[in-house]
């Protein structure tokens, strides 16, 4: 990037005194505001157009105005485009260039617009096309792990995966492993949501908001609106030029799902340890280590993880720029854009790495049923039994809670306890009835709507099936 | 609160040791959860009335435990219920007293239900109902804004009372203060739509997920959830008891409104100083100082402002807790609340203070109007000016920078410089031309749509108010 | 709490309106601040006595007032002070009860003083009370896990606990227990450092500042700094009533602690799964499910890791609350007490309970060392083991990471390889070689200072023994 | 940037299967890392000098691989180095470069390291001098601000310059520019102070801490701990790979310099209202408009102000990535550096541009008094006349609170009540004595320690100066 002295600042009218370097490297955001490069042409494009529909421009300015962006949005697809600092953002790199280019009719484009109108329509045509984007990259992860838990639910009950169920991290009741992606689902489906929600609401063009207050220009906001592909213009000036919330909203749904990502990398984290073996990771999809040998290390999971810290402090950032600021636009808005095209970035590259590493991770079944029948963890299946002979299931708890005692004391399993030990604690128990308390028997009839049963997992992965493609 | 040893743990079957004392206390959520006392109980009586449909347990223990659980209701209404420390949350609190009252048959009520459940489905009653309180009254308080916009527009163009409008906190543009209220009544309208999308997509009952794989009892869900008002039970068990981005998204939403509270909070401080002294806040929302006799604070304002931090900081506080954290349940979970209490609880008294001061509060149309006309706030109307005679808006701009620095270094408005220094910097001005474009000029020939102009204001206030009541 | 209309407002001279019932609630902080209540008391000692000593007060005066604090102060001990909410703040509600008592000479009291620096100097006194006990507690969990460090050192190599290394949660290499106990004790110092160094720099007395410019009485400042402990009073009395960083320094030197304690938690929690199963926890410190009769839940450090949220949450709120606003006092730093308050109570209970807790957790050393033999743990040695006969280090890694390649796709350790694989990757390797690296070896020779040998690390204890008992 | 897939990864011996470019892509950190190129390379330099010291390379080896890295950085300083992403990171950039200069001699650079103490060593290096950077950023502020402050002081009494003190930005008490200024030097020098504990704590050398676990070379870690000019080697492996708290430590000094700063840049942006009318910043420091000819915009202190998001959202965000990680190393640590680099950025660039502007900034002192004298800013001057006579002093603020309420219902200053109004509210007030309470008067008076009065600011000044420069 380049940075030249003698351009003069085309708002430098009333200064007597030059812009000193540091304050002009400060103040410029084409660093990042190029980014938005094809949005502040589209943005020009619709309102030179507008323009012209309603006679401010004779229909030769526009035609020079437009051939003059489209030749400078070619140079900047090509990467030929010079950007110079000094021209401090991406509205005035792209102005002076059309001024290069075309002359003084130049400057007729900035008639009825300003740069605080044109910053806020191409950050929200950004924005909008971001939640848009990740609500369908949200969707694609869905259909992955929708597909995961399809394949795993096999063609019957016997086939079906079996997983150790956490609560507290300890083993608690054993469940499908297409019941654990079918959670994962709902958890996505909820976040698609949410991007689509923001997306609806932020589709609003400010664009003719002008400085603040509107202009005297007569305009068709509507027109723009239209031709940049928004629902409709914003009601307010003020408003348009002045609020994020919409970035705000982009970010939360971000950081929300972000929260859920973490707990999934957490998950196969863990589960690939030595300790769970749960599953294997592809080699594709982890690393080694520059001085143990031996290492395959889960790199994805853990930097997606770790990055739910970059989307919440992304989101932290934004809400303590905008608090307490005046109305309209104060010169602080310049801080909202990097947190968004950070946060955009990272959660399109995660979305798109678990939707490809998924499917080429191992899961081993002898492993996760073997751990799902440690841990006592028919326990409550034992005292189900009692409460459906009409012992209070408080009782019931109890009398197993005992016996889990003596099993773990004595290291055994609760289908290894003697009759007499049973017998001793409940009359109704027997050596016979807790060897049918297998953990295939306690998933089979987890039958309530939403549980682990083979049977309830097949009707929720038609169902969202049937919700993603109806 | 009480504390009480010999009570017995309702899970402590397995152990072998006493809970720690200190333990006990850090465990203990039910000095912040008996608020969810009514929930609870709410949850109880559908659980047991469906428990009683689908016959797993009689109509006569159906009965004792309604009537039980009734009873214990009224003690809590009252403030004669005992809430113990060492029955550590409200579950336990009200299944013990159940239990004080009715004996064993109380041990039914727990049939098919886990403590995961039952919290999840208490807490989200709560959250729910927090969310469309919120919305409710984020409404409340667009009417009271939008009722002063249509006030302060008068009856025509020459009532309508003017602002200075604001860039960089610089005066930029003369405005409708109408429009200023309106700025507001479209971030509120948004706010709002935020609390009821959560709504929705919280919308269901986590009820009978159980510890977290679901129950072999033969429950009625559907029945559950329609019995508690929620549209529809969650379809999946884990994600039932372990998710939270239901409480997350409301946060979201909190600190949101929070940023909106805070940016008008500021302007009512800003306003009310003497420096500014825009407005008069009424002596019932304004305090006074222990030393200095003759301040009057705007405390209303300047808290409302500082409670932003309260509310980010719960929504950074329950995002961190959710991050990283494998399925299902964790304790950590118990996190959730207070800060969704407390963000509830502030914002709930925030919007109702505002919608109460703001009717009361007095704006200076004089000082207000004079501050407009200063700070040369109709420079872009000269320029606009000379565009429409053709001049490129770019070098227009320039002229009227050129001015601009004429007037300020001697001091002048832009109305009383002479013919010759406007005719010298372009020859299309002149002192008739500069006595034209007051405040008043300048405000009513914002027409754009979404313009400041008295009779777009006029529209917006009317469309806004065919909004809220169709 | 009560509160009572007919109190007149201690400010109130100039407000014609009472205050709304709603501000007043909005306003009042003595729901939580009455926990400065002694704070407050010693200060207005502190001052009145010093108002005697320069001859403001006459010596009856100061009597008075004196025995009326002390009246004020045993009430309130007693439990049977009457808190009222309509005195706004513990302020008030002393002086108020002090007039109650004593009459019109309590209105002396305030004389050359404000709430402002009076506030000011409550908070910081207790601020720094609670960095020094926070130190106290940071120290007292380091002399344990010292202890314990001590403990599994064992009085000879052949003793000590050999824990598996990890990083990326992969097993990495063997080391000692003591070694992992030692690196909290080193993250522990640090905080204890971070604690202390915000005491010394908050260590001053904003008493005296008053409102904010300081009082035209004779007051001394020096001597009511120096009866309240603090090293000197603060030198600008702007700064006196209007800085909060001794705050948000407390609050980030608990932020970072919590996120200590939260990987310390995070570890106990998976090495005491049933999967890793390297560790039980005390019954005592331990709770059950209300549904799964076998469940024993690490509920201590869910909550220990959970509530790093609520101490991150508190930080944000508070840095929030500060952001941008003017000097001196403004009402939003009434915001800033309940965070404190909270990470302070919130970090008290978790190091209290780590230090109770972890002597009375059982490591099963069997466990642990055979899981620092799983996963190549000693690969690195092979490699070491080759550079050291002048293998180039990348070279030897890559040797050993083929090894691990063959031995992990036939399911064996890098010692079940037969003499011909070995040589065939490396004709310096042979069975025997590979047989001699256990993982007694790997940690005994991890002799690099600071390293995991036992005698490095028993010379670590040993430092650390003297460093807190010098 | 350039990535070549023919590359053989440095950790790829036990791979099969290929890294996913995607992966890769996430992985990499050389994007930003490469700024630790010189930390890194003067790293390696202090490595294998000690290595030859040793004797574990020979002194040949050491001639080499010196001679080779200094060649590299001589390319990176020129910036003709390649940087290659399917490299990763700055290490294996430099290493896979000085391979393809000197051969494989290169390899033995690594041994007795691995890249979790190389990194830990440069980004401690890098973090630590940016502590003492920005500590020295920070000092330099508060030089020119104190110079500021004995400048406006003037020669003597009459010439100081008085501002108007606020409290809830209501006038509060005349004051002093120069107390004004002071209350910030207080500020940066707790500032600085937090940078210099910050990095004397972290000033300790990881390198030699291997993986995690130390290494079996006879290494000299208080050799390469010299080398690099750290005070001591850490002194546990574990906590030296795996501890982040050094770089929490410098955001949490970051985080509230930029409050402080916030705060600066807000009362900055006020003053410089025309409302206020208190200062005019340089045109060299402000910016205009692209559509208003007369804007001077203040957009140093809007970003200044805005900024504060950025820096307290870095340390969210590696606070997040820190909670809830096991030891040692894990890859969510990588995400620990952009927040750090930003941050060191933005604060070295706001405390140079102000230390720039604050001298060439233009107080008008006449606007401040008459600002100062508005509002009533005398009233405890009254009431602590009548406080000295022996009035209560609570009896006293009535009575002026109540001449207030009459002053401005009336639109009058204290100073013009009637005589017979003055004793109607107190016997020993009369016209005469309220003429007497000037603003100058006011601030003569505050003569208490750190008060405003202009030879307690002198003395402060002095002072400050000697603390400074001893």
């Amino acid at each position: 990037m380049t940075s030249q002295t003698n351009d003069k600042k085309l708002w430098g009218g009333r200064f007597a005194e030059a812009t000193d370097r540091l304050v002009e490297l400060f103040n410029a955001s084409v660093g990042f505001d190029q980014r938005l490069a094809e949005h502040d042409i589209r943005g020009s494009l619709a309102h030179v157009a507008m323009l012209g529909e309603v006679s401010i421009l004779s229909a030769e300015e526009v035609a020079q105005i437009e051939a003059g962006l489209r030749d400078v949005l070619s140079d900047i697809r090509a990467g030929t485009f010079e950007w110079r600092l000094d021209r401090e953002d991406v509205h005035m790199n792209v102005e002076a260039a059309l001024r290069d280019r075309i002359g003084p009719v130049a400057g007729k484009l900035h008639t009825a617009r300003s740069r605080n109108d044109q910053v806020a329509v191409d950050f929200r045509l950004f924005t909008k096309e971001a939640a848009l984007d990740l609500a369908s990259k949200t969707r694609a992860l869905r259909e992955v792990m929708l597909a995961e838990a399809d394949k795993y639910l096999g063609r019957g009950e016997q086939d079906a995966v079996i997983l150790p169920g956490y609560t507290h991290l300890q083993v608690a009741q054993p469940i499908l492993l297409s019941h654990w992606f079918m959670a994962y689902v709902a958890m996505l489906e909820r976040d698609e949501g949410r991007f689509r929600d923001a997306a609806e609401r932020m589709d609003e063009s400010p664009l003719g908001s002008s400085a603040l207050a509107g202009t005297p220009w007569p305009i068709d906001r509507h027109a723009t609106a239209a031709a940049l592909g928004f629902a409709r213009p914003t009601a307010n000036s003020l408003d348009g030029v002045g609020s994020r919330d919409f970035a705000l909203e982009f970010l939360s749904a971000c950081a929300i799902l972000s929260a859920h990502l973490s707990r999934l990398s957490e998950e196969l984290i863990l589960y690939s340890t030595f300790e769970f073996g749960f599953l294997t990771l592809p080699d594709s999809h982890t690393t080694g280590s520059s001085i143990m040998p031996q290492k395959k290390n889960p790199d994805v999971s853990e930097l997606a993880r770790g990055k739910a810290g970059r989307v919440f402090g992304n989101l932290m950032g934004l809400l303590t720029v905008v608090k307490g600021t005046p109305l309209a636009y104060n010169k602080d808005l310049q801080e909202d854009k990097e947190g968004v095209f950070d946060s955009y970035d990272t959660l399109s590259i995660v979305l798109r790495l678990y939707a490809e590493m998924l499917p080429k991770t191992v899961w081993h079944a002898e492993a996760t049923k073997a751990a799902a029948a440690r841990g006592y963890s028919t326990a409550t299946d034992v005292a189900d039994f009692l409460a459906r002979q009409g012992v209070p299931f408080r009782e019931a708890h109890e009398v197993v809670g005992g016996l889990v005692g003596v099993a773990s004391r004595s290291g055994r399993q609760l289908w290894e306890l003697t009759d007499d030990e049973l017998r001793a604690a409940h009359t109704l128990l027997s050596a016979e009835i807790a060897r049918q308390l297998t953990v295939e028997e306690s998933v089979k009839n987890r039958l309530s709507y939403g549980g682990s049963a083979p049977q309830r997992v097949r009707e929720a992965v038609d169902a969202a099936k049937a919700a993603l493609d109806p």
